[in-house]
């Protein structure tokens, strides 16, 4: 078994911060927005998700000696402006924002899965399995453009907004924290071709959700 | 085993979006009022409970072949009023809430176990075994009482108005739904005094809090 290398617990914070930030988010976004009591419950079922990872987090940081709140802090700032500049203005931009925010979280999760100590990866493991919990949103949108195409345009708008936003935050993040940056890029990587990844990623979810990469 | 007694559906349904809101407003109030991260973790766990409690109700309903947002839309009016007209305006307000509201939940599904069908009575327990989550509430209170005695007497006017909304909003949904009223009242029993069984348990409560029941 592997030690934990440095970074980390800077790892853990992110994604426990970002956890229980989005289970709150999109629980007040499923008050705000949704249009049914069963939309409501769909996307309440993935905050009440999120909130159960946060708390495989927040326990695997604790038995690491660190202070869940001390891993986190450095990471409110980014995401509570993330969440900010991103606020959904309706039902459509909230799933779209929750599918595109959990599987930018989910690849993110798989980038650091191969570099993490043995336990930390077993957790990593565990919130992966539970990918599926958005695909409420590929059908709901999916249906929605179906119906109404003029949609598409400026819901490919949004998903550009929410990567952009989410890369500029992360790479404020990659420049504060360098050994959390150090810790997701392997040798002869760099953290720029990390975000492409995921921006590329990012595309091909939009595309499942039906959006065209080029408004 | 006993088959469903009319008023089941009502029961569940009540219950069911009860839960729902619960969890959507608390994580809103974590959102709004915890000083801290810890706090908003805290009322988090139990936002996400009250979601889990959710999903067993409208499992439920949908088995006994009713659909759940039916089951649940004549109490949607009810509990909205009753939130919106206990909306609380700080941190200490927020616990209080959610320490009363869950409680009186609680006792109301204390009252209904008594008079449903097996499978129902079932689902009531494993929401009763849960009743330990709002304890950090009491905790929370009761150290905020004790630095600062004053706060209590506004405290138990507070307290006071939620189950007096409560009661309020419970009376004209025992009026609207007269199965679900007999339901929850045993033969020579009547709904004033479960109510008022009700308002004696919450007494309970608040002095578990430190609260005064006169203010």
């Amino acid at each position: 078994m592997m030690d934990s290398p440095p970074g980390v617990a800077d790892l853990l914070g992110v994604l426990a911060y970002a956890e229980l930030t989005a289970f709150l988010r999109f629980a007040e976004d499923a008050t705000r927005h949704a249009p049914s009591l069963a939309d409501q419950a769909a996307l309440g079922g993935l905050a009440a998700a999120e909130y159960a990872h946060f708390q495989l987090l927040r326990d695997r940081i604790a038995s690491l000696g660190v202070d869940p709140e001390e891993a986190m802090a450095p990471f409110v700032g980014p995401l509570d402006a993330w969440h900010a500049q991103t606020a959904p203005g309706d039902w459509l931009e909230t799933l779209v924002k929750a599918y595109a925010g959990t599987g930018i979280a989910l690849d993110f999760y798989r980038e650091a899965a191969t570099r993490v100590d043995d336990e930390t990866r077993d957790l990593v493991e565990e919130v992966l399995a539970d990918e599926g919990r958005s695909q409420f949103a590929v059908e709901r949108v999916g249906a929605a453009i179906k119906e109404d195409p003029r949609q598409s345009g400026r819901l490919a708008l949004w998903a550009r907004r929410l990567v952009g936003e989410a890369l500029s935050q992360g790479q404020q993040v990659a420049l504060a924290r360098p050994e959390l940056a150090l810790l997701l890029v392997s040798e002869g990587d760099d953290i720029t071709r990390m975000f492409a990844r995921l921006t590329e990623a990012h595309g091909r979810r939009m595309a499942a959700l039906g959006l065209p990469s080029t408004p």
